[in-house]
């Protein structure tokens, strides 16, 4: 009877998102190399399904059917890209064992305002990874089915409506699920590129006739400078081919331990097969003289041609192009929560992309991409071809930043053979380099511009939110003196349970506790430890400040963020306990709302909180206001703690005192 | 200082929404005839946009060029019933001057079920209406600037979002908006019909010739029981123009005083010009021999024809059509609001639909109608064409509805003159009537099947929730003998001030008067008065049942329904007399969350409250939950009172006592 039973809720959330996981199941669900390498292989392969038609897409118009002529000389500078590249972030993978993604490389060796240009560029390119990827495989969906065509975005959106139910529902089972069409289409393409050569070579298919396609430029070929800029510009959108080849190294902690090893024979594994897939659909394309038309993609036109229109091969094909485009907008889902994560934890992103959901899933992030990724479809009515030139710059803005900070890393360190690794990873930030600034130039115009405007403007704005999470930081620090002397204990005949939510010895708890107080007489202090040697530090200054005199502080463990279902767990165990009659109040701090951003950064655990608690029978929900304008105002220009970091909340005053009294005491001991 | 400062998102909010109005608004912004008249003519008027190309669209790929024929023969029918509607209206105009929507005349004259039918049906017409002059507005830019015709989907959502805009600041406002478009089409309309028919007369111009439709079925020309069946398949697709004309009825309240005289001047107005409009146009479509084409709709056509492909007046036709569209689009804004307010107030729909925003609009009903109109924009891929089928529908269930309900009516109440009356009535019933199964048989397949599933789940849905609401408002019942037994005053030193939301004598008011009694000896309570007769009944039983001498009881009068602002003024003045340091805490009942569907009928009122008091620094905000599930497990079987009825909140055993009493004083007087 003194459950909560939000029972039909609960049934339709277990029913979409699966049961809920126990906070250990972190390690359980982690990946194998085998199960890894469809998730980290699918964005890197799938790429050869547009890739191809990209640079065709530039040739074919300017120079009509002779440009199957030229798909090997712009292919070899991308194979060699490729092949650099692999052997730049197997280093990358060794030396980043928590994942080196250009974010935590650059940070680690150029500092904020590179690390935050890096993160930038790597938000809007997954964002790009699922919107060019769920475009491509909708298009491969319309080649077999032509009936589709009109409802591409349509299509498009439910893909990602859909790959976002998966991800909400935890890795494990997505990679399950996506492991076997991976594997398929590797094979399939393996099929296409081998029987079609060896019917070309037998003679049993011809090259491809194309009624509607000019031939007439032919007889005024494009020459010297312009030829070069068009090949050029062909290059940049055949770069294409080279996305997701750095989703390893990001993602490493990802796998199962050895996280290292498996990590870089996964990268290996991944190479070796993109590079067979790349070339030998090159040189099958080049063979068969394929040309992109509307509505039929080139890889089912190929497949067409190779296997037969009716052929069940021809539209597995077609099917698993979509499944493992699907899959590569599926590690996006994986990489952009994760690095959202590590944003909000260095306070440049909101920090609810930290919080994670009943499944363990960074759900925010989740949901953030979501949002994104439909957008972008909707925006460029899911065209691969208008998302490309986007989608190659933001990729090599990441690769060179990534090779760059590696030199800088082995130039510092020194370590045992640095200069033969720093060479390696020189080679791949000229290189690379030098492709980003091909790639910008050629597609300026074609919408690069955009990422002129957007990633300067993300990098902008995670500036103004750092900055204001400082400034309120620094507005709750409070010195143990003041806090003890506001601190009140009242005498009251109420002895309901009230629970308040302390996260450290900061002005609201400080309002907090007073409240408490105040209403009642039976007052426990929760706190839920993301952190246990934070936890630990605040305990003994719980103690030390006293206040474990009046109110007991516990120390709820939740190592993976899920700060509801903690909450939750406790609140379930205490309701049980309850006499009949008998109720609890939740006090919890909420951020004065005094501008439009404030809803965005703060308040949001606490809402959560809130909405969690409104199926529990016996439980009412303080919220005590928190003025940080009102603090800053009160504490006056020269008290107001103006160098104040991002550190652990609240207890840096605390820290700073008890360092002193460690340094004092060090000094005793050695006199 | 103690000044609660939104101001960004005030600023924000007031630059997007306008200023806030004051409660007494709601007269001042009620429309005069001629501003009127473009808010419910464009429905109507602009259906011509596309019921000529509906019909041609049957007829031309049977019969070919020789469809446009037999357009006068499809097009008389049509122009009978609109003559036969408008006099009908005109007297639902004269009896139900507070709306005779299709749902209120049901409900009088057939009780429940006849009038949830019709409000579902309304809900999805509205819908549709939006849908379908969207998309249809889309087409009309996309005709003018073919460039866009891929957008179309996106130009539409664009729309919708803006029309949502719009109609969030408040009615009267949009009015001006959009009147002078609506009568910038219809003189752009005259021009063109007039001009065209001149042209051709003169033979300045000659009938358009298209080199791609097929001539080749005059040889095999459809004969006989087909041939009839495809006029009435046409008929049926042309009856999409007289959607909108009911419109007129259901917005009585929305006029200027006084409101009948001039609800009759505009329908009388939009008959005229619709006979007009409609005619017109269908005679120079036949003189013309106009023929639907992708791309290109029929009357940019015609304009194009008449005007010159490249003569300003051609686009500006363009222009005015989509904006008209837009206003059409907007009438639906009006009255699906105002629908749902209606059910709203009657329970069978969530109660929040009887809210009103910062702007005194129907904001949730506003919202509702832009994500569901979105859904189906982005669902039928803004293709007018198999909008329509759906549309007429349901248009012709409410007009058959609207009209029987008005029969009955004159029947029961005979009142000077009610055969004549009846029998205009009847006439428009029958003829109605037979339209809605010729209209229903004929688009089943084309789409009428939905409606035929999704009108039934929404009554039952209405059923649902009605149920609900009453299951739980009698859960909540509590007799005087026992709210006085268990009420407690407790003593306590706290004087914060602690402001009690009460909107009735009922069970979870006497937990929030307990809670508050516990945590603080200076209790006020707050009835926000959206009715005044039961805000007087439930301030005299306050005084009735002693709670006054405890707690005072503050009425708040709040006769448009806004209730968070109604608030936010009372404790903008509470903070302002606060002492330095105090604080106010806000105790608000919260239903617990036991199904999934709970989180929709229940609790967004405090949560609109919790979130509107985010912004005060002085002001907690204290839950208290209250489970019906466990009233009425408490109450027993004998105990639970199973015919509550939806009246008056909690205060219905007080008033069946109070009757008792005034019954007992009365028979003391006789004797």
């Amino acid at each position: 009877m003194q459950h909560h039973s939000v029972s039909m809720y609960e049934r339709v959330k277990a029913h979409v998102l699966g049961k809920p996981l126990a906070s250990g199941g972190l390690e359980e669900q982690k990946l194998t190399w085998y199960w890894g390498l469809p998730i980290m292989a699918s964005d890197a392969v799938s790429s050869v399904a547009y890739a191809i038609e990209e640079i065709l897409l530039v040739l074919v118009p300017a120079i009509g059917l002779v440009a199957t002529n030229f798909l090997p000389w712009v292919s070899a500078p991308i194979i060699l890209l490729l092949v650099v590249l692999a052997f730049s972030y197997l280093q990358t993978i060794k030396h980043y064992p928590s994942g080196g993604g250009a974010y935590t490389v650059s940070q680690d060796n150029f500092g904020k305002n590179v690390s935050l240009f890096a993160a930038g560029s790597l938000v809007v390119d997954y964002m790009l990874t699922v919107a060019v990827s769920i475009s491509s495989a909708s298009a491969a969906i319309a080649s077999a089915f032509p009936e589709l065509f009109n409802y591409r975005i349509v299509v498009a959106l439910g893909a990602i409506a859909l790959i976002t139910l998966l991800n909400l529902r935890g890795s494990k089972e997505s990679s399950r699920i996506f492991g076997i069409p991976t594997y398929g289409f590797i094979v399939l393409m393996i099929a296409l590129i081998t029987t079609g050569i060896f019917r070309l070579a037998t003679g049993s298919i011809t090259p491809l006739q194309y009624a509607h396609v000019q031939q007439a430029n032919l007889l005024q070929p494009i020459m010297g400078f312009a030829f070069v800029v068009l090949l050029f510009r062909a290059f940049s959108s055949g770069c294409s081919a080279l996305t997701g080849i750095e989703a390893v190294s990001n993602s490493v902690p990802s796998f199962k331990k050895p996280a290292t090893r498996n990590a870089r024979i996964v990268l290996v594994a991944l190479a070796a097969i993109i590079l067979f897939i790349f070339s030998g659909s090159v040189t099958l394309a080049t063979w068969i003289k394929v040309v992109p038309i509307e509505k039929i993609t080139v890889i089912a036109q190929m497949g067409r041609a190779v296997f037969g229109a009716h052929n069940p091969l021809f539209y597995l094909l077609q099917v698993f192009t979509a499944l493992i485009l699907v899959l590569a907008a599926n590690t996006a889902y994986t990489d952009l929560p994760n690095l959202l994560a590590l944003l909000g934890r260095d306070s440049f992103m909101p920090h609810q992309f930290t919080n994670r959901g009943a499944k363990l899933t960074l759900s925010n992030g989740i949901i953030f991409l979501w949002v994104a990724a439909s957008i972008l479809v909707i925006a460029f009515a899911a065209d691969v071809n208008r998302l490309i030139p986007l989608y190659s710059v933001g990729v090599f803005i990441s690769f060179t930043l990534s090779q760059a900070g590696m030199v800088r890393k082995w130039v510092r360190d020194k370590e045992r053979h640095w200069q033969t690794k720093m060479l390696i990873n020189a080679f791949g930030a000229v290189l690379t380099g030098v492709t980003f600034v091909i790639v910008f130039l050629m597609k300026f115009s074609h919408g690069a511009w955009i990422l002129a405007v957007a990633i300067p403007l993300l990098v902008l704005l995670m500036e103004v939110i750092h900055r204001h999470y400082t400034h309120v930081k620094g507005s709750m620090q409070i010195t143990r003196r003041e806090f003890l002397r506001r601190y009140r204990r009242c005498d009251t005949d109420n002895h309901f349970l009230c629970l308040v939510l302390v996260n450290g010895l900061t002005r609201p708890v400080l309002k907090l506790l007073n409240f408490a107080n105040q209403i009642s007489g039976n007052v426990i202090a929760l706190h839920v430890a993301t952190d246990e040697e934070y936890a630990e530090r605040l305990q003994s200054a719980w103690h030390d400040y006293g206040l474990d005199r009046g109110i007991a502080l516990q120390v709820l463990p939740c190592p993976y963020r899920n700060i509801v279902g903690t909450i939750e767990d406790y609140l379930d165990v205490a309701v049980d306990q309850l006499q009949p009659g008998g109720s609890i109040a939740v006090v919890m701090s909420r951020v004065v709302v005094e501008h439009l951003y404030d809803n965005l950064l703060h308040n949001q655990t606490t809402l959560a909180i809130s909405m969690a608690l409104r199926g529990y029978r016996d439980v009412a929900t303080v919220q005590v206001p928190y003025s940080y304008v009102r603090a800053i105002e009160n504490a006056g220009a020269d008290k107001y703690p103006v160098s104040a970091t991002t550190g652990t909340d609240g207890l840096d005053e605390y820290s700073r005192h008890e360092e002193q009294a460690a340094q004092l005491a060090r000094e005793a001991a050695q006199e």
